[in-house]
């Protein structure tokens, strides 16, 4: 036994709002990682912690014993690594953009990364549009990438912070995901198991985001930086604003063109404009020169170090010259305005569930899901537009489309006039 | 399926505090009754209650959807059915005497009653220390016994509230036992389905109780009152003292003496007391005059009807006469006082524990328990006490001795002067 403590002595200590020990949080999380505690037991802490929250110091050890609950990756030797996570919006291609100009200003991005749940799609689901990538590596291919490419992105292939997999598939089931130590303490365990030493976290707030408000996303960023901070990483944090999905392609083949589009300079603004900060935070954060992202995107370096990253992990490098490539579903129906005005809504997570209805993401663990569905916006926030106009175009393959139409119409608010928010709130540097 | 919403969006409704409609709520307990319902998510929704409560609207549906998620006892045509129910205490014979006052004052009492767990001792663990006595009939025997003798106490035989059994066991293991819309839905819908017309509450205040403030032992009466009026049936309660345990006698074949002296009255004051309080009470809640109690207990009539109860199910009738053929255990030791004064506090929670170590308790269910170990305090609050005077005796088979005089001598608190606080705090009627 691991746990030697009563278990509900452990969840009453929680309940009435007293701070756990280190060593009680410790065993713990090795007694739930090796099946000592029954899910009913976890179930009801983690609703106790959801009413009562978690100190910093509590949440610092629940997170470093998650991520010493399985394997920690060594990425040391590998030179100055940069990893970066988003947490989680709709149309949110910006690693597939970040890492390229990252690996490309002389950093290594080692990036081990999950498959998309709900409304918000994954980045491996995402690359494995591009005809003959492999996603899935063993460790020494994964190192070896790499260390030649400077950039590699792959499934998740070993057993990283396994006791942040057994409380998120809890928390899922219990209405215990909305809570920020929880939340913050499930994403760091992962990104300290995954080895590198700088990590650049994009924290969203609004309509698409885990965060509806500014001040819950502020609170999460900071309570992020502070538990890597002790773990002895260097973390920062941009805060930036997810009401309207990121660029204008969402779904999986249409979000990788828009992505290769951005690195070859035609990409939308915002999305443009995000990557490059983060990549210049993550190139402040892992001690090297952030004025180097710019040059890298703008010279075409970074749509190079993606052609060989691609090829590296065994996908098309044609791709990265002509995004056309990656096929979309053959059935196009457009959404036309009703009447004149300007967007002054567009909910990212309408838009999500309308490509999630189409097929493009998953209602469940382990389902299949359709590359080539999405939505192109032809109209965002603060964009005028006339009656009968195109607001967006939805590719399909039958399933789902009405009921995503009736989402996608449902998510564009139109008024007299409206501004587009402003896309990055701030930038939160290490404590 | 029972239960169709999604049993996240309901664990999340109470979360947020929202109410539940009936309609749910009655598919959640058919559903978990069922199987329906994963122990994590019944978990995690004890928990939730436990943080935003239920309304009252709330906790009668879910006691009456618990109590007729199983067999509805019917005692119709027996008479004027009494229950009486006790939260719970230590040296809590009452049971005992109080029946025998009803069934000789013109009432019926058909009372199924569950087994002792952790400090306080089970009726059915009670009279089971009486030679030949059989706590487990059939419904018809049950039924027979009533209409015959007008007294009958048996196990639980039938399946009553199994919704409550499920979601007691849980409370149990996820520390949500302590909630108080929780509690009185858990008597409760045993009551209901326990088929009395009248219900008489005793709801004990203090160390030795689940209430230890008195604020709290009235919302939960006047909680079960409102519920059990809903439910069509007269109910009432008597609040009262469980600082230090009612009357000198706790285990359980020594606890039966007490009931039967105190039958012959010899008894105790203060179990005299509130025995006659709560018959009183059960009387009138059955519209039968109150005033017939005193005169069945002094009359010898209640002595009677406890005889001819314990002849019909199996029992020596002989006890009645001669409490002493209840056999104590075979080790006697004294505690001794080490000073003079007066006692002020005799920890009802550390007496019942101390008999519990001694094996007169369960500390798991379905455990067997020592019938003749026990403890007689001969010293009780209020009561002058001469350095090296008898304080208490224990009746003992050596298991856990050592333990049992440790709690015991803790126990005792003694002071220059105390006084005995009132033993009855209120009587509440139906609404």
């Amino acid at each position: 036994m691991l746990f030697r403590m009563h278990p509900v002595d452990f969840i009453r200590e929680k309940r009435d709002g007293r701070a756990h020990t280190e060593a009680e949080l410790r065993a713990w999380v090795a007694g739930l990682t090796q099946g000592e505690i029954p899910d009913y037991q976890i179930a009801a802490w983690l609703m106790a912690v959801y009413f009562q929250g978690l100190s910093e110091q509590e949440t610092f050890v629940l997170t470093d014993a998650m991520a010493r609950s399985g394997e920690m990756l060594d990425l040391s030797g590998l030179g100055p690594t940069v990893d970066k996570h988003s947490s989680g919006g709709v149309g949110d291609k910006t690693s597939l953009v970040v890492g390229p100009i990252l690996a490309a200003s002389g950093a290594v991005v080692a990036k081990m990364s999950g498959r998309g749940l709900a409304h918000t799609g994954g980045t491996i689901d995402k690359l494995e549009s591009i005809p003959g990538f492999r996603a899935t590596l063993s460790k020494e291919e994964f190192l070896a990438i790499a260390r030649r490419v400077g950039l590699v992105i792959a499934a998740q292939s070993v057993d990283l912070a396994p006791a942040d997999g057994k409380l998120y598939a809890l928390r899922d089931v219990t209405a215990t995901v909305e809570s920020i130590p929880l939340i913050a303490s499930s994403i760091m365990s992962k990104k300290l198991a995954a080895g590198a030493r700088a990590i650049a976290l994009d924290v969203k707030v609004g309509k698409g985001a885990f965060m509806k408000q500014a001040a819950d996303a502020r609170r999460l960023a900071e309570l992020m930086i502070a538990i890597g901070t002790r773990a002895g990483r260097r973390v920062g944090a941009v805060l930036s604003q997810m009401d309207e999905p990121l660029g204008r392609a969402v779904g999986n083949a249409i979000e990788v063109q828009e992505a290769i589009r951005t690195l070859r300079g035609e990409g939308p603004e915002d999305l443009t404009e995000l990557a490059l900060a983060l990549a210049e935070h993550g190139l402040k954060l892992a001690g090297l020169d952030p004025a180097r992202a710019r040059p890298a995107l703008e010279s075409g370096a970074a749509l190079e170090k993606f052609r060989a990253f691609v090829a590296a992990q065994g996908g098309d490098p044609r791709v990265a010259d002509d995004p056309e490539r990656l096929a979309l579903a053959p059935g196009v129906v457009e959404l036309r305005a009703e009447k004149d005005g300007v967007v002054a809504g567009l909910d990212a997570l309408k838009v999500g569930l309308a490509v999630l209805r189409l097929g493009g993401g998953r209602e469940k663990k382990g389902a299949p899901i359709e590359h080539g569905v999405g939505v192109y916006l032809e109209k965002k926030i603060g964009d005028r537009v006339r009656s009968g106009e195109v607001l967006a175009r939805v590719y399909h393959r039958e399933k789902g489309l009405k009921e995503a139409l009736e989402l996608l119409g449902g998510a564009y608010a139109l008024a007299d006039a409206a501004r587009r928010p402003p896309l990055i709130l701030d930038v939160l540097d290490p404590v």
